[in-house]
């Protein structure tokens, strides 16, 4: 369920703009899992709010300019719903101002950074769970472009989006000013091409972090849907002076009725400085029940072998877990879209 | 009023749910006294937002699953609507999502706990105001429990309530792993029996507060309705260690037409170790008149005898006040609930 | 668009309110626009999200009692939609319960203060942007008022409005207890006529900041509405013992087809103390072309000149810029109302 609000206002006071139909949705996902993660030999249960999807509330909507143009709002915060979100609801999943239309989309304000969205969207699970891709290209070596806030999103951004309808070619174009501050000046673009069962797209980004070296990310990724099972691979390489990570995943949603299974394995390469062959591997699995198409059970396992002074963890406390361990984890939740 | 937002969906793309009726309802509750507490010689005036219910902003939902099964989620957050909320909305009111169906109902995330569940099922004030019971349980003395965070509600639970339909009989489970954070991990449950004019329920929690001692809350309450008014009567024990608070208190409710008065006594007596005879006193007097279902106008009064140590105050500043000293508080107000 | 979720619900159980109709109104507005504000030598770009309106979320809603009495509740806050409002979201712009009907409106909660809501009327462009008034009045001198936190809002006010159908006379008073807090203890009236083409008022208030001197705000504006053009005019005075700070504005709104045209001249004088001869004058310009009732691109210009030890800016960083600077601006941006 979507709770549009649909409302046909006749705009009397605009000779040019005779009519609008607008929306306004209330929006959101409460994700409740109860796992387990053991770091070497240290356990830990918890609770998860975001292991199958990002928790969160929104409220979006559009107004139909006529003439094709759109304008739209987007203000989205996350939630973590196991303790209530001690911090205070943000609009900082996204908090944008759209016009749009056949030229495309022109957005201003905090919101996904390309080189995260195309990685997401070669991901079996998105970017959420023990198996996602980011528990190994986003734990890299430390030093590695320090101070860069613009991971996940950026502040500030203007950003540019190709239209719908160009036979299959799809794309965008970031810019956010750092206003003064170091980590937060990103420039990135994507362009991708999807058309039937393929989807191939590749992003690339430069962060300014108040060092002479840039932050430069670049990753590449295709799936082809074969229709009993969808397999998708990626290339994620991040870059920062002498220092070097390269990663890459292969992964795989199988339909099963009501339900999904999800496999991947991953391997994080160290390859530059002094941080080289701290290397990592990661194997998931996940089974999703769909009870509807809004709510669904799920369990999830996943196991990660560090090497040298790698220390991923796939979630909870890493006290005495010390480096190069095995971390494995194992839970069961519920999600619900609102 | 409630918002309810009705959707019928046809989710067409499951073969094993063939529609699902779903609602999203905002609520809340916007309530606002101007209040006078005397605490010893010292006096404040102050402007109240949670004196007859507690403020709260919310967003819930229900969707039905078919076949009796039924998923809900449920975030709610506090406001300081004389201030508007410094430090945020956040929804450490509750924070749930639920399967539910004829087995009970399956509940995770941040919710009350039962021991206060059960002590605010029977007090004519629930838990808000100068006569409210958890002015006296609540303040016990120093030392009492120290660290634990779960006397009003717990993060990180699994929670299970029994199905309606049990001929009268209600209850409930909850656990709370600790995630290695003293004070957080909890186990309680309920059990009560409503049944025409007659409700009776006890409730029994242990939590570790990173000490070898427990905090142990014991608590248990009844209520008669005779139709002109509804005494209530309960009595709640505090134990850790050598230290033990025990109390109780009587209240009633008397509908008067459009309105309804509220009168109650309660007494806490501080039993064990070196804070023995630091006991306390209230007695509180309130009026409310509905102007509606959900808007009503009110006035209290307070009386609070503190004795030894004891040194608590129905609001405002205690400053100056030292201990020992007797609280009164009077005040009047609006609630409008949305 | 305005979502208003009408509910007309027969409260049975209320023999003396029949029937009430209700509305809960989720509203807000985005607004972001990138900027350019050189101080002196030194220049900034930055993206700015309060240029034409001030960003925020808000939910408000009204109930009949019946009899023409209504309660109303308004919850708002703010938002930095350019980064997603780091620290929360409170409902700090405005936190209010009321009951209305023929006598006027009792108001509690935070809320706008006389002498703000006065002053942001008789400016073309309310409150916000390069050119808006408060540039110019609330940069005053350091010391003057130091630790008042009544300047736009205050916390805790107890306020009254005149009712609206008074042959054109409109007024209020406010008072707010301090709490104990400096600083916070206002009070304050503002009383005004409006009729036809013509709007003038005046409001008076003083605030406790724990000092032998109060800071006293006096204000008094007018408006009038030529068809083709709006002109405004305003004086605004500030004193806090022997410190004085004027300052006037000249205004004016020019409807052009879908869109309008608005231009300024402000000039504040340091009169008092040492503050002497530290003056400062501000012009702006503002286009703004409305794609509907809800959707506005704008431009906008400033050009203020400080003199003496006058560091006022525009906006953006004034780090290096010294005192005596001029602080130009240019932007433009895109507001969206839901």
């Amino acid at each position: 369920m979507k709770k549009s609000l649909l409302a046909l206002a006749v705009l009397g006071a605009f000779a040019g703009a005779a009519s609008a139909q607008s929306s306004l949705t209330v929006f959101g996902i409460v994700d409740l899992s109860v796992n387990n993660v053991k770091n070497g030999t240290v356990s830990q249960k918890f609770m998860g709010s975001n292991q199958l999807n990002s928790n969160r509330l929104g409220f979006r909507g559009t107004e139909d300019l006529g003439g094709g143009m759109n304008a739209s709002f987007w203000i989205e915060g996350g939630m973590s719903n196991d303790d209530g979100t001690p911090g205070g609801l943000n609009f900082q999943r996204r908090s944008t101002v759209s016009l749009s239309g056949g030229f495309g989309e022109v957005r201003l304000g905090r919101d996904y950074v390309n080189t995260f969205s195309n990685v997401a969207s070669f991901d079996a699970y998105g970017a959420n769970g023990f198996g996602n891709f980011s528990n190994i290209y986003a734990t890299a070596p430390a030093g590695m472009g320090a101070g860069a806030t613009t991971a996940v999103r950026a502040n500030n951004m203007v950003g540019y989006f190709l239209p719908g309808k160009l036979g299959g070619l799809y794309g965008s174009v970031q810019m956010s000013a750092g206003e003064n501050v170091a980590g937060n000046k990103y420039t990135g673009f994507r362009l991708g091409y999807a058309a039937g069962p393929v989807d191939v797209a590749a992003a690339m980004s430069q962060t300014d972090v108040g060092n002479p070296n840039k932050y430069k990310v670049f990753n590449v990724g295709a799936s082809y849907n074969m229709g009993f099972a969808k397999i998708l691979a990626q290339y994620d390489q991040r870059k920062f002076g002498v220092l070097k990570y390269t990663s890459y995943q292969l992964s795989t949603n199988v339909p099963l009725g009501q339900g999904e299974f999800r496999a991947s394995f991953a391997k994080g390469n160290a390859e530059g400085g002094l941080t080289k062959n701290n290397d990592a591997t990661l194997l998931g699995l996940e089974y999703i029940y769909n009870l509807s198409k809004r709510t669904a059970l799920y369990t999830q396992y996943g196991r990660l072998n560090n090497k040298g002074t790698s220390a991923i963890s796939l979630g909870g406390s890493v006290t005495g877990a010390g480096t190069g361990f095995t971390s494995t984890g194992y839970g069961a939740g519920v999600r619900h879209i609102f």
